[in-house]
């Protein structure tokens, strides 16, 4: 049984916050790769600087439940307060489902 | 020299019009198919029903130039008119910068 999910994360970043925005990725990337169920990340970086979204993370995860775990885990609000909100995100759990 | 480029474009779907939007998705993918510098497409669906963007199609094309020219050619355009109107997207070309 395979329950791998992928995790699709669209940031909207504010002009001139792309530093700050690269930044934060790092540390929740960082926190997170140690974390149980974590297969992969990769960040996506729109080639248009106007995109709606100019990051997306696609992560891979070993279900949804060790990736809910880990984002509503005290240790990652901890790490995130004060950072994330600055960027709007819609982070979502997907499986592919058409090639 | 790779000018690989990822297509990342998240769709807002209303409810009860999932399966238009599959089949909407079904039509431009066997066109995509077959065009130049075409590579792969995977379409995602969010294991959250409620989710902001309930799909997100990923697909690789040879280069940005490869995909302009897919999406800007007539043929697309009349093959699309009237049905992916009806879907809020957000297309954009992407390259994986962190991992």
């Amino acid at each position: 049984m395979n329950n791998t999910v992928i995790l699709i994360n669209p940031f909207e970043i504010p002009k001139g916050k792309e530093k700050d925005a690269l930044l934060m990725w790092e540390k929740a990337a960082d926190f997170m790769r140690i974390q149980p169920g974590f297969i992969s990340t990769k960040l996506h970086q729109s080639i248009d600087p106007n995109a709606r979204f100019s990051l997306i993370n696609i992560a891979k995860w070993g279900s949804a439940e060790d990736f809910q775990a880990v984002i509503s885990s005290t240790e990652f609000q901890e790490l995130t307060a004060g950072s994330m909100e600055a960027f709007p995100h819609y982070p979502g759990l997907y499986q592919v489902v058409k090639t």
